[in-house]
């Protein structure tokens, strides 16, 4: 497990495989410096673990969880099964239905269990980790700005970008 | 626009007539006794209303918005646009490809500016509320034992289930 | 829960109302003369029985798990991570996607951990419980021959049908 | 912004990203002599721009707005909202679902706000640009003799076409 | 055929079944009192008259046609390939497919023959009317004019929406 | 045009941008010996040479058209309404939506004017031809004779395939 | 099995079920006098038959075989595997996923085996019939100037719609 | 044919080019030591043996048969008429349609007649093997052991996967 400090945000997938994916999410974070932890936890072959990982989330300080999973994607669901903290899934691209599969298999959720799901693959991770961040600033006045300037920055790159016509 | 005391939600939707599906979000939201408001705002038909309302959303208190629409669902995203308070889009059924066009106009944001995204109909409303209110739980020690309640009465009513065996 | 003897099937749904898909496997394996039993075992609100259940269930002599669950259909998946007992999936067709998330959901399993899928709705619950007789009929030849039998009743039944010309 | 006179259709784009397939907008464009302009005004981190760009429109000459986006494309149905402008939208390619959010997102707009929408990618930027002009030829002779000559031009060349046998 | 005056706008569509939805383009058409015929040319089974009424309608004064089809269809994209007049294209709901198939035989016409495509069913229809109607205003004040009234009346009865609270 | 003693089949395309995916019936109609015509005929470029080319099909002796095309697939239906002879549709894989498209445009025709359509890409090409083929060689023994020596080839093959074991 | 004098075409369908929509391929090869039989013949449960069916079906006359299958619609294709006669498939719309399954199973034949598919349902059942006598008229200049007269009645009755205007 | 000692599991597939895959399967055979044989049998092109094969399984001693094929799928379902022995199938990716068209070929199977169905591709071809394991270690405790201590195996590899943080 990676941590830094005392993590406020879990980040979790379902296999090393899906670090190209979720990296968005890490990074993110880092950029914004809120303290994380970042590991492997296996819904399908660490489902001991991946239980105690959700039931002592709240307690270990855990403010959301991004849970990335792919194809019968049950990580994200089966972590909220498990615990109040938010979860936010993230849909990783599947090898041939690209997602499609991983994204239904993480917003169909029933009546009473949530998880709030964002885009198949790298933007999703991104995202996210956005979600978390602003959840958390509704009460860090630090956050807050940290991501209204975030908004500003990424409002001028976009004003910035010219064509070649 | 209906209000209940200072609300911390706002449940916002482009049109009356996703009030059958949306209703799911304020019954859970009344249920939990988390204040809120609920009124139509559409992003086509009321688009300077809709900036307006993201723009002061922070300001006037809100700490989640809950934004559903059918079809090709601009409000939830459009809302995030304009607003650092976190967003969670309800993709409302509509006629013909039954959400389909929904969840894919609201949950595939770009980088940069996420919208959580819930179920298609009435389960995603009532979800999208239940994390909204579990974003609120992580400061707020009665709410998080409310929703834990929520929890064990919602696994005793599944316990209790029987088969007509 | 029901049973009957000492079950050698075991059946399990999300919900109550998966049942009028979910009978036509009990009805199967009623009609079979197999010892089964059937329950709610709901992942996402009784997880820690979910667990239970797959754990203990090679011990209890179950020689076949026969799970339903729609949308984001994780009981088949959840109970296949934590037994090595055969696990059979039916879809259950869901309110706005008729059971396509349902069955992405259970189907694509990652590698190392099976789950064996059936169509959606009714077919696949009654050939879930077809199949899993036709598991316990490799070393049961009064089984075997009674399946035999099935399919000659029903190889005779669709010869005797007659169109209306 | 690139400008060629005063222009009478204006491109626009999410991003500088979305300039392989949009080029084949203004190509077709300059191809037939229409003044245009184009530009990234992006829906998500431009809201404001956007709205400006959509107001002032009508006002500053426009007869066309070609809009493209991919994935959650909020882009045409926001502009739409905000001006009598026709506008014309291009669902570019997204990473993952190759487009079919994309065009979701942009042609099922809800009734009272058009959005006329175009195949996904450079085959659609084209033939956005064609519609547009065609719309001006309505009262244009030369550019409707020119837009006859092209169809002409057109069939002259599959006609040329032939086949390795 | 019916029509009004000399019309500016040709509505077809392949069957008379198809008047379910196609009558909201026509009902938009005679509430901005724009002059418009509509009849039934149905590409299949009347592939000559559709030629011949492509070929002669920009010669006839039509300034757009709109074109509704389902399933297969091919009305559409084959006026599209007879004439300069703008073709706007309306996916009529399939009986077992609901439209999907109609949207993506309208939609992705090849680079060079543009159909502007509306929303399946009646919302498309009258948006595609509507964007007629815009494409007409761009050189008609008083019909500019409508139309901002039409948008300020539809703004305002979405303003004047109530939930049920 | 290309030709080979009096035609029985014709085999049309789009463009020559289809001949990778065509050529796979042409082929076909050269391994069997059977007379046939392949050229460019485009739907939406060619339109009246389309109708011509249908019109005078029976009367030049064809007794099988061959038509592939991709996207918003015309063509084989296009051709269908304008003579009896039998139209066999090849559906050509299109840039983003890979076929299915192509598919949906072509077989999916209304009651009254059929296509009988293929595989998308090769197979389908491939099947076009053999199609085309086995309805001539019901009133022809000898190509009969030689459909069921190429039906013994391919069993003979697939027989004869092994493993890497 | 129902025949009528020495029949050209036989009807088959997995299941009684099926009629609702095969009818309309027995209607039109009624109305055209075409000698006939219809039976229901299951691939799954009547294998057997099935082969012999399709191994007889050259020797027995037949000319075409039109093969009505939904779901994992199996029954074309193995008809087609066993004769040269012409297989036309007929999608059954399935309860579930209305007859997307059964298009794809059907339509998706690999190469060296065809199967010549048409539209889902009512439609592709009587188009079935239209193709398989369209073949059968390339010889017979009486069953051709039929389906020429059905033409043209066709085209008069569209010819012959009018809207409620 | 590939064979080892007296098989109880045969591996079947429809061309030697869905090796790719369906060496997924063998190998975990291999891995777990469980006798097996592996040959070519096409549905569509090797019809009699494809029922030869079927035919004889259970007498030959076969206890599992995992069938993969590609595209219109028939060989799993063909098989499973044809015996009682319990067929597993993999669904393999197909060119233009990536496999929805083989799962849906093989998972819509009618009541009666099950096929057990696995993942798209390679991870469905192992599983589809681990499951056939599952089943024979029911009554085989040095069979269940090795399966056991596979999930433990594979436990503690995805324990053991680290993440470049």
């Amino acid at each position: 497990m990676s941590q830094t400090n005392k993590p406020l945000v879990g980040v979790v997938m379902g296999s090393s495989s899906d670090w190209d994916v979720m990296q968005h999410a890490v990074a993110m974070l880092k950029d914004f410096g809120v303290p994380f932890e970042a590991q492997v936890v296996s819904a399908h072959r660490m489902a001991d673990e991946m239980f105690r990982y959700a039931e002592t989330a709240r307690a270990r300080g855990l403010r959301a969880i991004i849970a990335g999973a792919g194809g019968a994607a049950h990580l994200p669901g089966m972590i909220a099964a498990k615990t109040i903290v938010p979860v936010f899934g993230v849909p990783v691209p599947s090898k041939y239905l690209r997602g499609e599969d991983s994204l239904l298999s993480i917003v169909q959720m029933p009546k009473g269990v949530p998880v709030a799901t964002f885009a198949i693959g790298e933007a999703g991770a991104a995202n996210a980790a956005l979600h978390a961040i602003a959840t958390l600033a509704a009460t860090d006045d630090a956050l807050a700005a940290a991501l209204e300037a975030f908004r500003t920055r990424q409002t001028e790159a976009a004003r910035a970008m010219t064509l070649p016509l």
